[in-house]
């Protein structure tokens, strides 16, 4: 997905808000905006939004000096979702498709995103927002038939504390048939995206083979991800990908990806076709039917944007 | 009230949805962003926000050449508003205290704002909403009162559109008892506000004097007024400043202001100790009040900004 005029006034929003949880000095936050103006007039707009979130929070960093302002956020929102374990666990189980409550809870938990919105409500509202979703049926009956036939999964994670509702996933996605599931994060912090360290925080390691991308993009760019990771990427038989920011990086890029996110921009939701607060869990090549019977000017009127 | 940092993705924002409302061609969309992006490190942030809005709107008209893109949009909303003022008058006239109802009304209106926001919703749900209105009390009675003991009272304009709710208040002022008002718009087009030709389309001009303020800004900054408006200004026994613009800009003037709105921004809400969305009707003098009362950090803290 290319970047929209649209996403200029969130990048400052996000670079305030990042400025603020990194210093408490005015003076600094003033910078960090500053400098981010200045990047304006030169942005390629052809590459994708995470592209230049990732220039912008560098800035931040640069300025500021922190490298990790949500590190306090990321450890309680694992250690929020870890309390509820149990009871998602137990969601899952008394559930009649069980398979089809866990993606929900995984769709449920891509709402603990600090980058596309400047918070979110308690994990036990987000729990119980998963049971009113109602993932689209067709898209979910391939994702199980994709599942069936995989040996090996590429799980593309987003943020802390989202993790364990993947970890929720994953666990399902073994019990119906022998897997190796390999799970992805961030090389290093950016924004609240889980790392190496987060991911042991939940004990993914328990249930998933850990791997970083390489980078610190608050998304899945090929181009900065290690050969490892790419290795991966190939070999695949089903990528799942959660949250906007994987979206919006691999949503023209080839593979059986399946994306599992909650549309939380306007932004997403006109390139999307999906409404704003929707919960999504779509194939990559539905995704490109879509696109190639809709241009983007039809999303545009669609989502009566002026 | 003074710019915050919260209000520069703002101007983007603004300038964003100004440029579309005045070409279709997306690199000049661009151009007038990447010129809003330059005037950012050398912008005073002790100027009042409309002051940086109109500089803003000004590089908007300078790219574009569209000095009125939102002429439409007015000319709608006056017709819309028009087609409901004997509804709104009935509603006035059946209700127990009139004058409430009509400020209810008057504040109601104030949601018809094209600059805080995107849209708004139809002009039926507008009236409607005023039914749940309820004016703190103590601040009406004190409102009524000097009513009382008015007879020059300065009624400075906000929006096209809106300003027929104003002119269902007006009405009512001068059912009370003999009244000169003089009726406030601005000079030039700006976003939605309410010109001369605004006034002359509704009606205005049958119940008030209108003038100009002899300003393109989208509020009341007293050092570019004409001293018309000047004299008005401080000849007046009571002033109603409609809507955000003229509250960010008056808010911290001297003058027995009474301020109607509607709060339609996080900063706004933070500044004037209101929620989001909030009706209100407040004293330049219980507005001090508050103010020396709650330092900007409390209604931080309050409001649950990070």
């Amino acid at each position: 997905m290319k970047t929209y005029l649209d996403c200029i006034p969130c990048f400052f929003r996000q670079a305030l808000a990042a400025a603020r949880m990194s210093s408490a000095d005015e003076m600094i936050h003033r910078r960090v905006l500053n400098s981010v103006a200045l990047m304006i007039p030169d942005l390629a707009l052809d590459a994708t939004p995470p592209e230049i979130a990732q220039q912008v929070y560098r800035i931040n960093y640069e300025i500021t000096g922190n490298n990790d302002p949500y590190l306090e956020a990321k450890r309680c929102a694992n250690k929020s979702a870890m309390s509820l374990y149990t009871r998602m666990k137990d969601m899952v189980d008394d559930s009649n498709e069980t398979l089809e409550t866990a993606c929900k809870l995984a769709i449920a938990g891509n709402a603990i995103d600090l980058g596309a919105q400047a918070g979110y409500g308690s994990m036990y509202s987000i729990i119980e927002d998963s049971l009113g979703y109602q993932p689209d049926q067709e898209h979910y009956r391939k994702f199980k038939e994709c599942v069936g036939q995989a040996s090996l999964i590429l799980y593309l994670a987003d943020n802390a504390g989202e993790i364990v509702f993947d970890r929720i996933l994953i666990e399902q996605l073994l019990q119906i048939k022998k897997l190796k599931i390999v799970f992805v994060v961030r090389e290093k912090p950016i924004i609240n995206d889980a790392t190496l360290d987060d991911a042991l925080q939940v004990g993914l390691n328990k249930v998933a083979t850990i791997i970083s991308n390489g980078s610190d993009a608050p998304a899945t760019i090929l181009s900065q991800c290690s050969s490892d990771m790419l290795s991966y990427f190939r070999a695949a038989d089903l990528i799942i990908s959660k949250g906007q920011g994987n979206y919006e990086s691999l949503s023209d890029r080839p593979g059986n990806i399946f994306f599992l996110f909650k549309v939380k921009c306007p932004v997403v939701a006109r390139d999307s076709g999906y409404d704003l607060d929707s919960p999504v869990l779509i194939s990559s090549t539905a995704l490109k039917n879509f696109k190639n019977e809709n241009t983007f000017f039809d999303r545009l009127q669609a989502g009566g944007i002026t």
